[in-house]
């Protein structure tokens, strides 16, 4: 292991009142120690390394400029805040970055005053800083909200939506568009292009002049009243049209790593501007680590790695991953059939779809950070007898949830939903956590609503999906590796709406939907032994729900148990009403929902956080044996 | 009641097919026979007017200049497609517009084929369209996709997506925006504020040449290769830059009454249009009924009216509506806690927010068609102290569900949400239904999710979430009138989690949540005189629940009910799981959740519906006779 990086300036700085003290000339220097102690940290726990390598300088410069935390700084997405937590007395904790009980790798208001708003999900900023400076303006304060922004995140309705208030609004928001040109993935739409346009070309090469006079220009304190002749000539020189449209006053491009440049910008920005501002940064994803700079992703999301090489630790898989298996499926469906086409939201390698953009690149569209819009697309193409795959992360398709409502599920049109990160996350914590979509889905007529098993089930709904037209369909599967089943050559086409029994017993049964199946297999283990002989069913569908087998388990059993890594409303919901309606429950059946439990669970884990939940083979047994007055023989169980 | 309109033209005009067969000098009679038509239905049956006046010629046009219904057409919103449904087979049907089993007052997939593509909600259209353009390509049809959009559906993030997304698939879509100015209010925004400056002016003023040179333009093909600095410099000149920096070629705006130029211009656009193409047409809501075009609304949405004076059918009420409740007591707490700040997205006579706007102009902000900027800035003001009330209908607070979650909830954040046309909707069917907000909200850890079961209770907990600081809170209510109770000058504090008990009783028990508490007590009357002895409690909070209360009824009665106006997993799955977790299942209660029926519920009396849904008196009576093994001695019921 390396030592850690000699750190003389940052030493000195705790707060970023420490950093004011400093003169300008040294904050290259500062720059030069936050960049090797956030290397040396992230070397260490893995994270999001390429995002806050670009943002150091233009961290530095707002804390510089600006009287955080009186004034807001806030961060979209908030994965590239790691230098902004360095320099804002977290610097101790910098090593347990995303770890249980370490600090959060996003910001998060309970961390820290200097985080006013948490962020995870992009796009959010330009909205929350509204709401931050129209809440000065109403106190009558005399603080500055900032928000700091990537391009990508500009593919989002919901900035545009911001942008679109605070314009007319007239605001005193100042928005730090940094323009890097890679959200995870290299983003995508026109807004996109239109940034790159701006960034390249005469006008960027330009600046150095032209930033001269735009900076004596603001000096002269921003006049609301200029005229639009004068703003239309001025836009044909800048590029900056679009956002003057929208009633910001635009600077821009900058070079985010000279503080030459963002210093004086961010001051005269600060002691002038009286409505809202946006400033156009370009940073370089990455800057400042030679292997970052040179890798595809800019190492985005990274293991832990050597320093010196770059070389990341490989994790040895013991099984494919889901979302690899689901990519390979939906590959070989899209062979066979020409109908099949795949949607992502700028997440091409994270939900695999990226596979089949290399095979079959015209049937494959990312639509940007964009799921509205990614569900709608979708329901417009199976409208067309297209059978189009919307893959989302179960945490993002929140995002669309109207769209699926109301343009998917109230038209019965066939879009198929592969829901990816299900359940429980680990190291991103609550923001990302799968909780929700089988309880927001199965409450929707007409929706299929499945969970895969294991890889192998994943398989065969990857099919069931591709041949089911009657309708929208959706499956769900969690981050991470399969259990190493055998795969079948090419998944079966499930009957909808019908479970199957892995184990029969007497006494005990676990209903299980999704993954957890793994636990309540080990469970029955140790319940047989226990002389509770225990019955085992794999739901598949959440809706329609197996009656048959429902109502078999249900007359069969003293105990049922539903078993399922997500919230309360889903399908043990699903279940019970079926139950209760079904006269079932009339006579007494000791019935338990296992959910995740009601609170937002903190970074950890996967395998901690289900424990913690009780929705592992420890706290299955536990639940059973407190349903029957018996003492826990195993383990804590949190669940009751 | 006056005659039908004499309309001799449109008596040959069935389908667009015979529409094209008529000579382009005969289209303005055509659009005033429609026009008098569509008045005539409308005073009937009441809906929505101004919207479908306004767009008769530009209707005409494009049915006439696109091979429709193979060339696709989608409506926006919808509400503007009556012209449309005269002209496409559904004349005949015309005045049971909105009415039970009548024509829906959107598009409608399973209507007719001319509808290719259903709305409701706002914004959707272009995201559709692009869909089906490049399902279009895919399958090397020569098919056209046009989009018409209002100009107030712009400020939602999702048609930017979809633009953002189009643009960079350079996809042969056409969008036409249809530009009036109003959408239901006159709407806010920089981008309204954008096309206003685009629409007045030199730039519209000079048209008649200007256009001359386009179409002339267009006639010789679009060139994809044009430089950019002549697009700029057209841009100066026809005001387009935005949308052209989106990758759209921009024409207009036109003038959306004048065949003279929406014919060559939409032919132009069918010959010759090889990308993405934006049409900026100006229209005037209301067009050509007099006391339309006088009328602040445009007569957006209207009671049945007498044509000749335009005077609406006044529906004397019993009661205050629900909406002017909220409001004034809204009001009421504004003006003693001056941080109390209230948030619409467009919709500030919808919500009652008007009220507050008129006396705290500062303190109430319209965002526009945007829901989800509308819970984000909420949040922001939230986080700095100030009592946000962001006032959604249930249905439109589908769009915000990820910013409930990932910036208010998880967050903490005490963001008050009054959700509006909660439960049934009546006239405007399934899409506007206000079914799933208890399910998709009581499900987040740290929520406080109230119903209030009349204005009175409404007043409370306006004030009881006025007073709640401990973070998010929400209260649901339904559309039209309260029950007529007796109002307390101001609403009381409500201890969280705490239902009450309106009637005791000892066999049964029914628990409500909501305004459906006046049909448990009808309820309860019959059960008493059927000797079966009953008692009715108000639960007031899905969450937190009342745990004593729901103990009490379930260990103290055979037989518990819940009802809601709402979807399953929701109020009763909250109360099922709890009742499981607590073994107080275990036993044998005679349990049953009455809750929305898993079907799309299509166009009625609110009243109906719930009678359908089984929510009613004799519902609610027949599904206890049903435990009991009795024969129903009421109605129907069809709730099991």
């Amino acid at each position: 292991m390396t030592q850690p990086p000699k750190t003389p300036l940052l030493d000195k700085v705790t707060y970023p009142a420490d950093l004011r003290k400093l003169e300008d000339r040294d904050l290259p220097q500062l720059a030069r120690e936050v960049r090797d102690e956030m290397i040396d940290a992230v070397s260490k726990t893995g994270g999001h390394l390429g995002a806050g390598l670009g943002v150091v300088e233009l961290t530095i410069a707002i804390h510089n400029v600006f009287n955080t935390p009186e004034d807001r700084l806030i961060f979209d997405v908030g994965h590239q805040c790691y230098p902004h937590k360095i320099l804002t007395g977290r610097r101790d904790r910098i090593r347990t970055l995303r770890q249980e009980d370490g600090l959060s790798g996003f910001t998060r208001r309970a961390e820290s005053e200097y985080d006013p708003f948490g962020a995870a999900h992009s796009s959010t900023s330009i909205s929350a800083g509204l709401g931050m400076a129209v809440a000065s303006e109403l106190d009558k304060t005399d603080r500055r909200v900032i928000a700091v922004i990537g391009d990508g995140a500009m593919s989002a309705g919901m900035a545009y939506e911001a942008l679109n208030n605070a314009g007319a609004l007239d605001a005193r928001l100042i928005v730090i568009l940094n323009d890097n040109d890679m959200s995870i993935a290299p983003p995508t739409g026109a807004m996109s292009a239109y940034l790159a346009r701006l960034a390249s070309g005469r006008t960027y090469m330009g600046f150095r002049d032209f930033g001269k006079k735009l900076t004596a220009y603001l000096g002269k304190k921003v006049d609301r009243a200029i005229t639009r002749a004068v703003e239309h000539a001025r836009g044909y020189v800048t590029g900056g049209t679009m956002f003057e449209e929208m009633g910001f006053y635009h600077i821009g491009p900058i070079d985010g790593h000279s503080f030459e440049h963002l210093l004086p910008v961010l001051r005269n920005v600060r002691d002038h501007a009286e409505g809202p501002v946006l400033i156009h940064v370009v940073t370089q994803k990455g800057k400042g680590y030679a292997p970052a700079e040179a890798a595809a992703d800019k190492y985005h999301g990274v293991n832990k790695f050597d320093v010196i090489t770059g070389a990341q630790a490989k994790v040895k898989p013991n099984a494919p991953s889901y979302t690899s298996v689901f990519a390979e499926a939906l590959v070989q469906e899209a062979e066979l059939d020409d109908k099949v086409v795949g949607i992502t939201a700028a997440m091409p390698n994270g939900t695999g779809l990226d596979k089949l953009a290399s095979v079959f690149p015209s049937r494959c569209f990312d639509v940007g950070i964009a799921e509205q819009h990614a569900v709608t697309f979708a329901a417009g193409l199976a409208a067309e007898g297209f059978k189009p795959f919307a893959a989302l992360y179960s945490t993002f398709l929140q995002r669309a949830y109207d769209q699926v409502v109301h343009d998917v599920a109230i038209q019965g049109l066939p879009v198929r939903f592969p829901i990816d990160r299900a359940g429980f996350v680990g190291a991103d914590g609550p923001t990302h956590a799968g909780s929700f979509d089988t309880a927001f889905l199965a409450t929707l007529p007409g929706f299929v609503v499945m969970a895969a098993a294991d890889e192998a089930e994943l398989k065969h709904m990857v099919r069931t999906a591709a041949a089911y037209d009657a309708g929208p369909i959706s499956f769900r599967y969690p981050r991470g590796e399969g259990v190493g089943i055998e795969m079948p050559v090419r998944g079966e086409i499930l009957q909808i709406g019908k479970g199957r029994v892995i184990k029969e017993g007497a006494k005990v049964a676990l209903l299980s939907f999704g993954t957890r199946l793994a636990d309540c297999l080990l469970a029955a283990e140790d319940l047989d032994a226990a002389g509770l002989s225990t019955t085992v069913a794999d739901a598949r569908f959440a809706k329609p729900l197996d009656h048959d087998l429902i109502r078999q388990l249900a007359r069969h059993h003293e105990i049922l148990i539903t078993v399922e890594e997500g919230s309360v409303g889903g399908f043990g919901s699903q279940v019970m009403q079926f139950l209760a309606a079904d006269g079932l429950l009339d006579n007494g059946l000791k019935i338990r929902s296992l959910v995740m439990p009601d609170l937002w669970m903190e970074q950890a884990k996967p395998e901690v956080m289900n424990a913690h939940a009780g929705l592992d083979r420890a706290g299955i047994v536990s639940t059973v044996f407190r349903v029957l007055g018996r003492p826990a023989a195993f383990g804590v169980g949190a669940a009751g």
